[in-house]
């Protein structure tokens, strides 16, 4: 398994000329535990030849790459770009219109907050044939190793998955473009992915629309992988305790009435830092 | 593998006294295509010993469980139920305290829409030590094999699960209790998770709630399996394409701009039946 310069692979060679366009799988790669792959995940993973790799892809899942696949990595990191989204599109389809078979591997799962719904409009577009499979996304790996059940019948009849990513507006500055109305609403679970710089603002903007300040509250930091990490409290007490606790991206953000329920439900492993407050 | 008819469950054998009780693992069996299991899920059936089982666990993840297993039904059937909920709790009690491990199967994720938490719960009331696997939930299994992404920048900055479950109230009468002003939002997607019987009401609340009702909808049975069909149109024309082509549950509602995109995304293999209207 070599990690590659990206800028190699600009005029790559046909492995199998006669059957181009190569095909892309777009891989959901689960929230960090490489045993949350899919089998159908797994099996692409060990049989690839050539793998993009996403910032959230675990190291545990990489190491289940087959030995003799390329590695190219086109994460982005906050604030300075490894690759623009445009450019990973054109250098998926660059490949595999040279007869490149692609593994897109990304985070989670591709459709949700992935940017795989773009990335396989591009595909379309181009006439390159793709797959799509779908991964453990970040809020259900959370949800059952957290002890934090998604929906429940006494707490939460529905569950909402958002996203407080602040973006950069034309003037430069940063906002955060949430539906409040939507999410604000009772007996619904609130799973807010990438929040942990917006918890202030979404906490506040979450009570001054309806919800009471003492709806629980956690984040879930690094869910599934051993340095799992909650820190858990209320709407008014939440934004406060990230900031004793320090805690850090990547991690979700999540409301509602079946945060409680952690304390009855967490695995002992999980070794929950802060206790609801 | 022997399907056992539960009753002669009641007075079990402890196959290891030393370790009483034993644990109970909550597994995800995912939307139907046994690739979709994850390797965690795949491993625990494959060294199962005794597998209790719901309806929306598909034949084929059936056929993973460890053949020197026994499984139970413990399913429920619309109107009659094979076992009640506090049934299946009880029975999964007192297996794993007469020392029988078990592994509790439930369709897609125990945490959404499975009542895994509910169980979870009256395991720890009970002193009984559990896991949860996560599953692939069939609104992400739907995502993948249909062509719809669940987000998308331009049509859908949030999802949205809920169940259109009708409940029997007090008077016998069927409702639905369904938070119409947080599903009829704009840039959502919303999934409906058992929604045919109630396609009709749910198209024309969210309609009156304040989506268009040109806004794409569609219906797709039997996500993820070799008989997945999807029948799409929009709030105003689905409920009659419902009947017209005789839509069975278990089918998703999955509703928003992204089932616009099926048209360029949705895999040939899952010959759509019908177009949108």
């Amino acid at each position: 398994m070599s990690t590659l310069d990206e800028t190699r692979y600009f005029s790559p060679t046909a492995s199998d000329a006669s059957a181009l366009p190569a095909r892309v799988t777009l891989v959901g790669a689960g929230p960090g535990d490489p045993e949350l792959l899919t089998v159908k995940a797994a099996k692409a993973l060990a049989a690839a030849r050539l793998v993009l790799y996403d910032k959230l892809v675990s190291k545990d899942v990489l190491r289940l790459v087959n030995p003799q696949a390329d590695l190219i990595y086109v994460g982005k990191q906050s604030g300075h770009h490894t690759m623009r989204q445009e450019e990973i599109v054109e250098l998926m389809i660059r490949l595999a219109k040279s007869g490149r078979s692609v593994l897109r591997l990304k985070g989670g799962d591709p459709y949700i907050f992935g940017r795989g719904g773009e990335e396989a409009q591009a595909l379309a577009a181009a006439g390159i044939e793709f797959d799509v499979v779908p991964g453990i996304s970040a809020a259900q790996g959370m949800g059952a190793y957290a002890g934090i059940p998604l929906t429940h019948r006494d707490h939460a009849a529905q569950v909402v998955f958002a996203t407080g990513h602040l973006r950069e507006d034309s003037g430069g500055a940063h906002t955060l473009d949430l539906d409040w109305p939507s999410l604000a609403r009772p007996r619904q679970t609130v799973v807010i992915y990438m929040g942990v710089a917006s918890v202030g603002v979404i906490c506040t903007q979450l009570a001054r629309h309806g919800l009471p300040e003492d709806t629980p509250a956690a984040l879930v930091e690094n869910a599934t992988l051993a340095t799992q990490r909650t820190v858990a409290g209320t709407l008014r007490t939440l934004p406060t305790l990230a900031r004793t606790h320090a805690v850090r991206t990547p991690a979700l953000l999540v409301i509602g009435g079946v945060v409680a329920l952690r304390e009855q439900l967490a695995p002992p492993v999980s070794l929950p830092l802060a206790a609801a407050a």
